[in-house]
């Protein structure tokens, strides 16, 4: 899979990919991530990227010219499956749109900064609108590392255990169970002796109840989204 | 305000404070970062963090003895109004919770990893569970990240102009309308006349009027929150 990022800070997203489970995914090839500064793609002297809003305002917009100069730059190279904006009216992102992404082949993220991208940009270039929550951030950079990090830990191979993945919260519209480790007792805060016992029948019907239970006490609506 | 976090990478996390806003926030003493590793509060000498789940299963799990240490040292030194552990089964972070939190003096952010941390950790330490969206990540750090960029730019003074934040989505449990910016003509894509024509309150209220437009059309849900 590769993956082609347009930010206005690239400055931002250096270090999530150089550590842990993405940079391992990128040094063993099954993902590449191509940072795009704008600001390489303005021919003024001023680098200018943003304006002040047409009808007044606070806040900059990103100007249509060279967000267009990028991707279509980008496009003449190699066919994209999606060209995503990261934004909060997107549509919200969940497990099920992560392991879609996840298939596909090329993509590019689109991060917004300060008042968001014109609205021109959306209408001509994108075709998919992610939104990570509803909340506001400084620009879309975090939520397009959250998107990928999502994503690519779907890839096969990525994870050690494949398995990991598979038993992770939201694969199906459960909660993850409560884990516990070494040691079974510390400062008298026991561990479930269920999990000592050695009884994995009995052990994986304990988590699936727990699962369960924690999903109908924490997140009702998940178990609802299941009977549809 | 001053946020601790807990982690197993601390790399992960430094580029997210060191540009943009979230850098000018720290520069301008409006909030202090701190990165705790974990590893440095492991006494053994293979700087043990995890180890694996009691009653078997995929992924690691993280031990309740450096998490202890790295809190109740941290503890012993000032006050925390909360205690948070970044995790998809916590409450949804959303723009009010966001709000709230801008308004405390001391919080510590547990970031989770692998398969997450031993639930006595949770059961004794935190006093607040956080979940950025129904999506699972590599661990905690990014979503960590998330949450202190909703948070920060919410704090009096770290946005250039104030009213800046409060014209952003989910504020009034409203999307943004859309916005432009120049050139009014680019390449035949025309900017909607009102917003060149100078009338004030006319634009005003087109913004409203599609404010509430585009709410009703990509997330109904959030106008009926506001009936409630």
């Amino acid at each position: 899979m590769r993956i082609d990022i347009i930010t206005v800070v690239p400055d931002i997203l250096k270090s999530p990919f150089e550590a842990s489970i993405l940079k391992r995914a990128i040094e063993k090839g099954h993902v590449e991530i191509h940072l795009h500064n704008l600001r390489d793609y303005v021919t003024d002297n001023y680098k200018q990227i943003d304006d002040y809003q047409f009808g007044g305002g606070a806040g900059m917009v990103m100007m249509v010219e060279p967000i267009d100069k990028c991707i279509s730059q980008l496009k003449s190279e190699r066919n994209y499956d999606e060209v995503i904006y990261m934004t909060p009216d997107g549509e919200r992102l969940h497990q099920k749109l992560a392991n879609k992404i996840s298939l596909l082949e090329n993509i590019i993220i689109l991060c917004g900064h300060y008042k968001g991208v014109d609205q021109r940009v959306r209408d001509q270039f994108i075709t998919k609108e992610i939104s990570i929550g509803d909340y506001v951030l400084s620009g879309g950079e975090l939520g397009a590392a959250i998107l990928c990090d999502a994503v690519i830990r779907l890839i096969p191979g990525v994870l050690g255990n494949e398995t990991s993945a598979l038993t992770d919260s939201f694969q199906d519209n459960l909660l993850a169970p409560p884990v516990y480790t070494r040691p079974a007792d510390y400062k008298g805060w026991q561990v479930p002796e269920i999990l000592t016992s050695g009884n994995f029948p009995k052990i994986e019907e304990w988590r699936e109840e727990q699962a369960y239970l924690r999903t109908k006490n924490l997140r009702p609506d998940l178990l609802e989204e299941d009977e549809k």
